[in-house]
């Protein structure tokens, strides 16, 4: 069968010949800055979005890529042409792009400093990381490691130095191996987790962090638009572990899943510990917008894959 | 003409066929742990005294390479051998350890989480980067991005995410192309440039930032032992940059290179703004316990270097 | 005469047997969570509002009472028929809830840790404590104690390890015996006293401190309601001590009293140093909402208990 | 059978009618200054060393009690004399002081403030509580909840308002139901747990962390004197989670049990999971120094009270 | 030629006369604070705003000038018209006020501490400093030097106590001798430079930091205001450098030169890297208001000085 | 009578016509630098010491003065040889140096920046001040202002940016108008006061506030020597109020008085409120090294002009 396609330094490859030097500084320093949208029936979703923050990224770290913006989204939609017709028709792909400096000095072999290092791949959603979540909730656990501070490395900027996301999943898991790790700040407000944004609905309203301690998700993004269509006010604020634990609903937003309920935090029960109201009508809103059912598609997909994996072991 | 070898991943390969998944989570999360020694005359310096630091790297992080120490201590030996026959004798190697939790589960193709990513490499001394500061002393900048803090993620660890590192960076050659960044805790004091331990003399004490904030460098550990036997005494305290700039001498210390005379800080020459008495009297001793002149090998071999790029430019 | 009646631990007693152990947990840690309320002719205010702030509170700690919401409605109206029977008509009464984890297990004789503690009582509005400050306004003074921080101990959840605000009034009667402390958090910002929320008025608008620094009052939202009514504009932001003694009015706000006015900081007189506009207007609307004159009660009460003293004093 | 005697408020009564008012500022604010020793052969241990430390704690929040330090003395006396004729010859009794401001004014029902709160009791020590974790070590998690910093309250004063140490518990209790929490400092340093000072053992040195962060324990100095003693260097710093969790040796002290090994922080394993060679000869010296085998006593005791409440059970 | 008023300790003197004693407080301590403004076409602008800004100073230092405001409005016209009879029509004055706590006790030869010191003078606008980056745009540079927290000093005041803005200003000029430093607070968000208010548009809204970090410029609330008119909204909040170096475009808005373009932060251009269309509208609707072409005088008036300067040094 | 002369910019004039420039940058930005020593018996105290911390600060600062070190004891010389002359035999002289930027450029009538400010002056000991406390000890009073971090500016350098210097002392003075300000740092720990080191004496050992956050005093160097000579102890550490308010002894160090008790902290009083025996040995140790009665001096220096004042009023 055949492989996936890569772009990676101004070539297309197959994916397992994808390879990164060992002395790229993305892997010496974690210096390195990404994007990553997913498909909806096999289109980019948002990608002028995510291509703006990537851009943005890109400006303030001074990685220059050497390619249009216009490329990138020519990259995107021949990694999709290619790699979407790999898959299931009910599949759906993850779509990454990343940069680092390029090789790092001192430990290349030739001292002259090469061009950045500039990728473009996709991956299969992992529908069933999700499915069991979706349908109890997800349960956060605030660690005692705190999420790296704005004058350190801003969190606005989609990064990979994440040495402290690693670690807080570690105390994480020792609470629940099926939890994730909610990030506190230096003054103990809410962030994010390793891989989502963090939103709250208390008396009627949605809440979340302020921009200053979070990405700002393109998913969130959506969610604010969606609660404006829907009526819904929406406030940024700083949030404690108090307000979350009291919280009528808790979510998370993430662009491979789109939404996410959260039924317990530290072992507390989210109100009635199960997925609420504003989660079923914003996740509704999203599902029209996108014109299928994106809880449904998450749930058939884990059960089919089971089915496979189930039939493929006993056989 | 042969390549170097490189240990990755239970084999050994040539250099150019080491590479890594773009999924390997060193890269997607910077979530590696790292250790780095030198050569002295193609024998490895303090290499258990590296090995014990890159273990309780190791352990904190969890991460089970699934290999011994005398392992490691085996492969070192066995790159260095084959490593060092390509290289002119007066040249040195570099030695690596690194090791990531493995593939990143989300992004990989197959749902179940490999082992840990484990490499041991070299890399050539790059004398001709240091040459000329060894001479004139290296110029410092204190950026405005500070240094992550303990709490987020300890610099006791050796560990590659570093963003921040070339954020600051970038700052500090804003100032002067050639200047390395000195970056700040998040209180001010002063703690580490990004590959190197500080350190000043002031009224005949040798002093270090603390523990908390920096890398406990095995060149650091030199420079002390180094110190106790010519009776400089020492202390480790909280430094601010006024110290600094009024100090007697200020030095770095890093495994490549051992010691780096500083002459200015922030655009303020330190002394007399040449490198000082106590860097020569412990290069000195240095180069006593390792038998072979350390600067005078390093400037040999930087204008050595430059003839040869010089003559093959010419030709 | 006849004593009030307490509710505690399943059983209604007579004040003066309503005594705690030594080793019960509220005691010994100071892990207690509180409510209090008070009436207005003998009705509870607000009942609702405090009791769901006492849910989330005993949520968040994972105190469970055993009793169900109606029952502490039921407790309140049992203990408020009683005892406001006992006192003059024009007196009212403040009920207070609390609970605690119950004993603390290293100190108690028997190894099995007991069942929470749980109690609600009654006092007798202390109508003298504040006539002086109402008329005259109330002298605040901001110690060198800071407000513990929201990432120890949330602000949020009213609870009594209150050390801090104890430390506190002692700095703030160095300056003036009748002065209480405004506290400011880590960071310099006012946050509350040890009683009461702090507000002020500048150019016509209602500043509070944000909800990450105190305790969201019942009286500061009735404060915000009756301001919404009167056309007062409101917001939310973090205040520092040049704003207040430069405010055109300064107020606090506690259940017991409602409104006080403030009208000297740190020795700096208020505006023109005496009660101003939107006191009155608040207190106005306030005191038609209840159906009696707030301050009235209160001054004319002080008066009733002083003549009361001085003649059984002289008799 | 008789009861034990407790010291309140100027009079000794049996243990069941020492109670105090629900409306006890040391209640009602936590506000309440505490000192704890235990007797070895019912003879009390550095009675001296802790008035000192609770006289320091009344001077800095001026609370009155009007006794003098003999007669507290003579207290002690008197409770271990009766109290201890009620146990086991091989139980041993903890012996606590505190005291509070007295009444806490608003909710007294008379408003002249009353006198402090003075009390003396004891407990016999909760020998089953701790022979688990004497055999096999004990585990700590470090929790999101933060120490209360010293500009709100010091914790060199051992004080009562503890709903942080709570809080942080059942933080620790998710991860495992018999872990202790280590509380970080804002900073992210480790501080104490709720009942015992943190010491561990490095390249053969002792460390604490440093005054500022902890209560200056009395079991702590003991360890320092004996660690003299035996030619064991201490030293005072900061410390990291990563030191402790590559340290030789974790170990708690405390008054009640003394000296307590760590073998877990946070699920990870310190040196071999085993009660180190440095917690056995400090545990040997402090035995020889009163005259009784401190862990015998604790290990034996505890089956003796298993065996007893057994044969009772079946009774 | 006729010399400019200086109104000081309650005479008018010739400039040339008004000079300070070397221990009068605002010198020894720094301890002064002071207001500003300028004229348009020799009429001061706002001075009412101006002036309300002094008083809250005043009073927050319990400095008491003995002087009514009416007086100080007195003072600015009997200075400007006097001493706008001595410059060039096109030339605009400075106005400024400034008060201290008088003479040094400790150093002043009487022993009795005399009154405040009060100055108001003039300047004339300096337009050759501001001309060229006018026309490009400024360069601002983040320093490692933070600024001032307001529990130390509010920055709401107009103090002098700014030695850490001359640091800053020696940082910035490391790197461009005419950028100007763009202070971090403590926790890295923008706050101010030395001489002006920042603001940024991103998406069509004008952004500024928050009032806890700034002087509550006066051109500031111009903006605002015209802001307003022009139907640009606008909001306050914490903003980090990645915002600003992503921004559409950067303004500094100060009493002298009333707006300025920023067209690099960092080194890094902001958007085209050239002054931007909100400038402009801002500056015109500035300009309409005033009656006279802002920026057109100081570009005009640069020449004018230049051309001036020129021959006077040929002639 | 002759005046005192001051040397300013490179002349030496009678004291009444040493006077600033308006737009001085010491007065404009509190920019200033400054060193100050004092005479015993007409002879300066330890110049070497004072210079070598200016010129520290001056290099800091990269204000140039344009004078040599030698040519700044000669001015020293000039102005004690001649100013002494002017006073009675038992005064002594305070001995000032200042330095600034020189003309603030905006508001200079000429843009041509000048050079550097400098400035040599003396001024009377003012025995009076002082004689009360040293009698009694001195009350010292922790304000809510914090002290100004080192990453603001470094209170190693004298400078004269100190605005907070003169709030917290406002404050302070609320309590007791003879109180001293007692500046915490951000994080609660004592600082200096306004105008002296801060020591206390803790179980027969000196301990002092770190570097990090204080001035070296040349006062508590002299401390420390005479410590050492006496064979006291002595360490730096971070102290609290709690430690300072349990302290055997507190202490004052400041060039003009040399020491000074301290009796009581925040209204409590320290031991038993009275100058203590290290105190008395340190003041003897430092008079016999001085060759006067240094306490002595002051106080019959206060009463002789006392006396002075009293005849002069009512002749």
């Amino acid at each position: 069968m055949s492989e996936p396609l890569v772009y990676l330094n101004s070539e297309f490859l197959p994916a397992s010949q994808a390879r990164l030097q060992i002395y790229d500084a993305g892997f010496v320093l974690g210096a390195t800055v990404t994007e990553q949208t997913r498909t909806f029936d096999h289109r980019p979703y948002r990608l002028d979005d995510h291509l703006d923050r990537f851009f943005r990224a890109l400006h303030y770290t001074s990685i220059d890529i050497g390619r249009s913006r216009s490329e990138l989204v020519q990259f995107a939609h021949t990694l999709i042409e290619n790699n979407a017709a790999l898959i299931d028709p009910d599949d759906e792909l993850g779509l990454i792009y990343f940069a680092t400096p390029g090789e790092y000095r001192t430990y290349a072999p030739d001292p002259v400093r090469s061009a950045a290092t500039f990728c473009v791949h996709t991956f299969v959603l992992p529908y069933e990381q999700w499915a069991g979540k979706l349908r109890c909730g997800a349960h956060l656990i605030t660690p005692s490691i705190r999420h790296v501070p704005p004058q350190c490395i801003d969190p606005k900027m989609k990064y990979r130095s994440r040495m402290h996301f690693y670690l807080a999943e570690k105390e994480a898991q020792l609470v629940d191996t099926d939890a994730s790790a909610l990030l506190l700040d230096l003054d103990g407000n809410i962030t994010e987790t390793n891989a989502a944004n963090f939103l709250m609905v208390a008396r009627g309203t949605l809440m979340f962090p302020t921009a200053r301690n979070t990405l700002p998700g393109i998913s969130r993004m959506t969610v604010i638009e969606l609660a404006a269509e829907l009526g819904i006010p929406f406030v940024e604020r700083d949030i404690q572990v108090f307000d979350a634990i009291n919280a009528d609903e808790v979510l998370l937003s993430s662009t491979p899943y789109c939404l996410m309920p959260v039924t317990r935090i530290n072992g507390r029960t989210i109100a009635d510990g199960r997925p609420g109201p504003i989660y079923r009508r914003l996740l509704d809103a999203w599902s029209r917008r996108v014109g299928l059912e994106i809880e449904r598609q998450i749930l058939d997909g884990a059960t089919r894959r089971k089915v496979a994996r189930d039939s493929h072991a006993t056989s």
